[in-house]
Parts: structure tokens; sequence; C-alpha cells
């Protein structure tokens, strides 16, 4: 019993990420970080950075940054929201539309953070179950609601929605706040940006945490209206002025820029998943296709459990999620070919 | 009107930072940045830096940086939690300890973004008027509440509480968090942190942004009991997994280690800060003695708003609040002896 804790804090279930193995060396595929380092232009700023600006605060508002992505995807810096990793947009949206009003609207099978944040916020959850495949029945998102929550592709399933299944869910809902997680669009999705243009209640986020290999550095972004974009800002500046330091900022920008690199080295992410399907399904492993970087398998003979401890066990680190639907399945991220090569090895073995 | 804000984030009023100005160059002397660069071994750290591992997420738990930080201050590891700035630590304080409680106590000039964070968490605050020399009437804090927030010096006035009357305030308060804000305490005041040993109410919060010269690089510790760390630790996990980037938790490691460097730093600005505050005398400006790198100041022949505007049209920023009690003060930054010696001259041009 921990008497100083506020009720609040004492009945919360904190998010657990993905282990991050110290000492012993694993083939890391379980956090869907890239198994490619980020753009090499980045050793150039860092190269070329001053410690003697860190005294200084960074610019609050971070307009470099959000005026490179802004250029990228042909939005303007208004339309434009950054923060220390996706996550932490996440948490602000809460505050920022969902508090107060009617459940929001997240799926059984999805990003279980999206769930953490609404017991800290005291939002409520309405959930609606994916179909047998584990797609998102759109047809569910009709209902009475005070927003809602589309990882898209979805995490851990790896399915997607196409723009026109996102538009019916987006028109049916006017006054809502449809927030877009698009933490994996870059793997073969076609992102949502484009209707935020049309539509203002629409918010789409993204991470340079996997399509642009910096999960390390923290920085994710938002586009929507300039409404959206008021309701972040308010929380934000209700919370920390500064959430992204002076180097992180800089390096976002460069990452940014670089759209050769981060095209190249998608694409080589793209192409080993497709190779490594092909084995898997070969190997007896049963899952839908994936459009971002990871696999989400199960399989007929031997338990999903068992399996990512069979894995762990000869050096391999998988994600499994003890949790209902989906406990016998694995979320398996695509790594570089040779450690990819290492797994169906080893599967093959087992199997 | 904004219809997809929640009445919540309609109806709060985020912090305001001090500005950062873009264009033109200004003395700065507003936003208590410290004068001097880091430490020069940062250089060295940020050029040892390899971007490969950025590809990699950071430590989620910060070990490395929060062994280094309890090594300098002689506590143990699971006594330290770290964040992105202090005021980062300072809002998760608010869900993890203060809500649904009595409202908390907090003085009536003191950091504006205390009351800011107890809008935007639902939490209800007492406000503890400052004695007429600015200081804390310690007899005030026996009342009942739902916890205690003190800048210790205080900011923007700078005076100090002294251990004595700290646990004077603590000890009178056993079951509810008193939480200590020392971001200004090196500039020569005492650290409570030797009471976070005696007594498990007490969380003591500083930041790497003033004596460090890390504003730019947003780093910020709490120091208390493992009950105290459990419930920052419970809020954390709930909004962002790794809210310290990889470059960030070796630069911070690295600036604590340097004891060398902040000591000499540190007395360099105390020691402009006695010179300029026998000036600001001889000028005729009365304040109290500052604990802190600022001088909250006040003339009797020319008003403070007119000062300010005087000296940014002449290029020196510093701060000023529009607020009842201390709407005829400004807080000036200590910055270099040059920098100091030119507002010098400005001021008695004018007075």
């Amino acid at each position: 019993m921990n008497k100083f804790l506020s009720d609040l804090a004492a009945s919360i279930s904190p998010y657990v990420p993905g282990e991050q193995p110290k000492g012993r060396q694993f083939i890391k595929l379980n956090t869907n970080e890239n198994p490619y380092p980020p753009s090499p232009i980045l050793a150039d700023v860092l190269r070329e950075t001053n410690i003697d600006s860190f005294r200084l605060y960074p610019p609050p508002e971070c307009d470099d940054l959000r005026d490179a992505i802004a250029q990228y995807y042909g939005v303007t810096d208004k339309n434009v929201y950054v923060a220390n990793g996706s996550d932490e947009l996440l948490a602000w949206c809460y505050p920022a539309f969902f508090v107060g009003k009617k459940p929001i609207l997240i799926n059984d099978i999805t990003y279980s953070f999206y769930k953490v944040y609404a017991a800290l916020f005291g939002v409520k959850t309405e959930i609606i179950p994916l179909t047998e495949t584990f797609d998102i029945p759109i047809a569910e998102y009709g209902r009475e609601n005070g927003g809602i929550i589309i990882a898209n592709p979805n995490a851990p399933t790896g399915r997607i929605l196409y723009t026109d299944q996102l538009e019916f869910i987006i028109k049916s809902n006017p006054d809502q706040v449809v927030l877009i997680d698009e933490a994996y669009i870059d793997f073969g999705g076609k992102s949502a940006i484009d209707l935020t243009r049309r539509y203002k209640n629409v918010l789409v986020v993204q991470t340079f945490s996997k399509s642009r290999s910096l999960a390390g550095l923290r920085c994710g972004f938002a586009i929507g209206s300039v409404e959206l974009m008021d309701g972040l800002a308010r929380i934000k500046n209700s919370i920390n002025s500064y959430t992204m330091d002076s180097i992180n900022l800089k390096l976002a920008k460069a990452a940014i820029k670089d759209t050769e690199y981060f095209h190249k080295t998608v694409n080589v992410v793209m192409n080993t998943r497709e190779r490594v399907s092909g084995d898997l399904k070969h190997l007896g492993f049963n899952f839908g296709e994936s459009f971002s970087n990871f696999l989400f398998v199960t399989h007929p003979k031997i338990k999903a459990a068992d399996l990512y401890q069979k894995l762990y066990d000869s050096g391999i680190l998988v994600r499994h999620f003890n949790q209902p639907r989906i406990d016998n399945y694995l979320r398996i991220t695509v790594g570089t070919d040779e450690q990819m090569d290492i797994l169906i090895k080893r599967l093959k073995t087992w199997l």
C-alpha cells in the first residue's frame, strides 16, 4: 500500500513496452524497430552541432521541423504538430478532444496504449471487435461516440483500411475527431493525410521510429486542421513547453529531407517481408497480408507461447501478447535478410 | 468556436514561456538560461555518438543516467527518476499524487505553471500569499491539504527557505507529498535531497536547464522515496514509454559527471550576481537577496512595464509578469559580465 498515490495512480495499469534486452545479444524482432540505420546525413548534422547552443531553450513551436514536414507532405506548417514520439501526441489527444464526451471507439485488437491513455484521462471506451479475419468492421463506426481511434495499418495485426473505407468512417462522424495512427503506413499503405485537407475532423499521427529508423530519437508528428492543432497546442503547453530538444529537432529535419534513403530502406524492408511471408506460409504459418514492418502469425501445430519461448531460448526475441483472441499469435518484426534467414532456419528445424 | 475541443481543453489557459526571439539579436536575460555553454566534454560525447544506435528505442527506465545522478547525490538509483525537463516531472506529480485529494497548497507568487497543471488535471489549489518581503509563511502550511508545492529558491522572487524551515513543513504533513522544485538551487541554496533520506513524503525536482547550461537538451530529475518513484513511473508509463532520447541520455550523463566545470560556471554566475546586485542597489533598485541566477527588482522612480519596454527597444530582453503584487517588478537573468555591464550602462543613462 502506497499512501501517497492518488486513487487514479493506484488504479491504472501502465503500458509495458517490448523488452529492451540488456546484456545478452538477441536478434531483436520484438519492437518493430527498423533493422537499418537512419539516413547517413544525420552523422553530418551531429558533427556540425555546436554544443554551445544547448544552453538556450529550443524553439517551443519547433518551427523548422514543422515546416520541413509540411513541405514533404504538401500541407502548411499550420497543419503540422510535432512531439516527443507519436505516443506523446496520442496522449495529448485525450484531454484535447475526448474527455467529458461519449465513449471513444477503439477495436479489441490494437495498440494497447489507447486503453491506458483512456484510463489515465478518465475517457470511456467502447470496444469494437475486429472481424474473424482481424479486419475493422467499418459499418460499426456509425454509432454514437466521442471520438474514434484507428491504427492504420493496425497493430499488431498489420491489416489495413483503404482510403475510401476511412473516408466512410470520417464522413459518418463529422463532429468527432477521427484519429488515425499511421505508425506503420510507410510500409505499403496509403496515408490519410490527403483526407485532412478535406475533412477538419481527421487527425493523422505518424512517427519517425519505424520507417525513418529513429526510435531512439523520439519524434512523432500530427497532421490535421488548424482546429485540431489548436487542441494539441493547448494540452502540450499545459504540460511541457519544450518536449523536443535542440538536437532532436535538427536530426529529424535532416531525416525527413533525405527522401531517397527513406524510400530505399522502406523498400528493402517490404521486399524482405514478402520473401519471408512466402517462407512462413511454406512452413504452415497462417496470417493475412501485412502492410507494416511486421508479420502477425499463428501456426496450427505449435502454440505461440511455446514458440515464443523456443525462439527466446535460441536468441531471437519476438512479441507475444497474452490476451484473448491473439494469444496464439506472434508478432515478428521484419529484420534484415540475414536475421530473417536465421529465424526461418530455426523454425525449419522445429516444424 | 472550435467544436472539436473538449470542455477541458477549451477552458484551460496554457503556460506561456518567455520569448525565444527569432531574427533580431537580443541580450537575452528573460528565461534564466545560463550564459555559459555546457561542459566541453559534451562535444566529445557528441562526436563519439554512432547514429546507427538511433534505430533502437532508448532504455525506457534511463538506467545509466539515473545511476550517474544517484552517484552524484549519494542516493540509490531506485530513488531517482528522470524526464524530458523538470516540467514533465512536475506535470506527472498531479495525476500521481494530487488528483482527487484536498486542495494543494501553492503560494501566490511562484512558477505559474503550477496552476496550469492543476487546471489540466482537475486539481484544486489553495493559494498561500507570500509575506510583504515575498517570503514563504511556513506556519500557513499546517492547514489541511492534498499536497504542497514549493519552489526553492522561489521564482520569480529568488527567495529561499532554509532546510529547517522546509523540514518544519515536511514534518507537519507526513501523509502528503511535499514537492520541492529546486530548479535554481545550485546558485547558492542548499538542496533538500538530504531530507528525502529521512522523509518519504519529500520529492525534490531539479533540472539541467539552468546550472548545467542544458535548457536545449531537456533533462530534469526527481529524487525521493521509492513510493514516490512508483507514482512517477505509473504516470510516465501511461503517457510515453520513452521521453528521453538516446543522445540526451548520454549527454546528460556526461554533464553530471563533470563536477569541476559545473562548480566553476555556477560560481562565475554567482559572482556576477553579487557584483550586479551592488550596481543595481546603487541605481536605486529595491530587491531582496537572490539565491538563484536572476534578480527580481523594482525601482521607485520608473514603472517596471516602462523599463521593460525601454530595455526591449534597446535590445535587452528581460521578463515582466503582468500580475498582481509583482507588476512593478522585473526578473533579470544573470548573464555574462559583459552583458550585465551593458545592462547597467543603459540603466545609468535612464536613471
